[in-house]
């Protein structure tokens, strides 16, 4: 590990409710070496006691820290560290601004929050983003963590010169799914839809889907399946999400769909519903799928491949898949707030 | 407790997911007492080892209705006993048939399950129903337990002189609500919405809505918001279910929903949306609500008039709630299979 940090400029720290994830940098945003803990912001929570919750909380934010930086801080004690996600949020280590939109991902630099540790040193946090909504016609929405993976995504699109300046939707897939519109550089609206918290609740847990253990490669004609019935909201899908569900176990209960084939379905019913609920929404923006020069996904790479074949089973522009938005984002926001030169 | 069981005529289980509820029976199905038990399928299921699983379950099932029986049965050793719900399903005590539709309540007497006791004395099991669904335009569905509610509500109803015999809609809310189509005395379609067990689980394990505790009374304006929103498909519904699910907590994040509202907005969310699905199911079977003779909703009290106040604020007809519906079913299934007189 020695020597790691030698021409180190940034620790970057993604920082989300289930995972901690740290990147060393060195000149222009280059990764040096990375690094990771289980100690996301809910695994750090459940270690409080109830009785004493202040103390306790930055001493565990800062073990956890400490856990995945310590090879490079021994060697490099001044490196700043910038974090992004649910470590801004109320259960996190401090709680870090909301910026509005219309939003620029260079205003996220200017208004980072600031965190010291035991030694006086600080951790920066990055801003979240959050819409009051309008009453009757959108609702309130909120982000920590995806504001930075979009920075990253447009810094990346900055970069390369064939790139039409256009309207972009961004879907960010994960536990909570965020699908977001950019226009002329500029973060304008965002939705967020549960869907792989609720994924994960019905395998996990429900009578409908538990222990339905998913196989190690898509089952494609279940997933097709399972999202043509998710987008549809009439024939056999009248009855909604809450029916569509049901349908996992009383095909399965009947013979027509494995135990193996149900998780696909479901992932499948789900994103399915996504998607059309991303429709409705363009729809009601008066906006065309057509009209926009890309659609981008940034998330886990698996889970981006299984919405990019939603997206083409849905006749819906290609989409493009950008990994390691996040670091991008990291960097970006860092030589914004001139954390590095 | 002695004596109970004296003039008795017939005990009926309902013996469901989560919980086994035991009625004693006298003349003319009047009821004599009652008792109960947590010992509801899922829960004896986890008690089995997973190297025995055979032996073990008899000896499970039988050991929880002696818990509730037993004072009966030193008393009347000979009383038949007669079972609906999931103790029929492959997870149960033993698997009993699925019915097909259109179906008259007088044919689950015909089509009972037999096991038999350690001491050689049966337990009848009432046959679930099923629907194999059309491919595009239906689901399968399958029900246990329910067909033995609407078979009590129509039983009652035929008592009843002053009831006109048009077509009835009846909603059985709970984990797996259903709402069943009736039209001259039989069952002729139904429908099933995850609606009670999607709450469970988002308020025990969700990162959007755990820990936000049920008030004791109903939050009136909070239920009401929810439900005219699930209730929609644009606006600010536009994105769907899992877009609205997820209002709960930005919503919250926010400032517009105290901790405490949030579980009757949550639960206004669901039961709109399962409503929404009820009335899109109704056009695609080109029936309208106003042709029902009545609305009839059977199941826990509390839950019941929540759906009461759904189907108000929906402008539905006014719904009738009927309360002892499954023990109005079992004495009538009894009657006609002949194990009493």
């Amino acid at each position: 590990m020695m020597g790691q940090a030698q021409g180190a400029r940034l620790i970057g720290l993604d920082w989300g409710t289930s995972s901690l994830r740290a990147y060393l940098f060195g000149d222009d945003g280059h990764k040096l070496s990375e690094s990771s803990a289980p100690s996301g912001v809910m695994q750090l929570q459940r270690l409080i006691p109830p009785e004493n919750p202040h103390i306790k909380t930055e001493k565990l934010f800062e073990a956890a820290l400490g856990e995945v930086c310590d090879p490079w801080l021994e060697e490099a004690p001044d490196l700043p560290i910038l974090a992004c996600g649910m470590v801004g949020s109320t259960v996190g280590w401090k709680e870090a601004a909301y910026l509005q939109m219309p939003l620029s991902p260079s205003e996220l630099g200017k208004g980072l929050t600031t965190v010291l540790r035991a030694d006086g040193k600080p951790v920066h946090i990055v801003p979240g983003v959050s819409s009051p909504g309008i009453q009757g016609k959108t609702f309130p929405e909120i982000m920590r963590g995806e504001e930075t993976q979009i920075a990253g995504i447009l810094a990346t699109r900055s970069k390369s010169d064939s790139v039409a300046p256009g309207p972009l939707l961004i879907g960010l897939p994960g536990t909570h799914s965020k699908w977001a519109l950019v226009n002329e550089g500029r973060l304008v609206s965002f939705s967020t839809f549960v869907t792989g918290e609720m994924y994960a609740l019905l395998t996990n847990y429900s009578v409908v889907a538990r222990g339905a253990n998913p196989p190690e490669r898509l089952h494609q004609a279940s997933f097709r399946q399972g999202l043509m019935s998710g987008r549809a909201q009439n024939g056999e899908a009248a009855g909604g999400l809450l029916s569509l569900i049901f349908s996992t176990r009383s095909k399965h209960v009947l013979g027509e769909l494995k135990a193996e084939q149900q998780p696909d379905y479901l992932s499948g019913l789900l994103i399915g519903d996504e998607l059309a609920g991303v429709q409705r929404i363009m729809t009601r923006e008066k906006l065309a799928l057509r009209a926009f020069s890309q659609i981008i996904l940034s998330g886990e790479k698996s889970l981006c491949e299984r919405y990019q074949l939603a997206c083409d089973l849905s006749l819906w522009p290609r989409a493009k898949i950008i990994e390691t938005a996040v670091e991008k984002g990291l960097w970006s926001v860092a030589r914004e707030a001139g954390l590095v030169e």
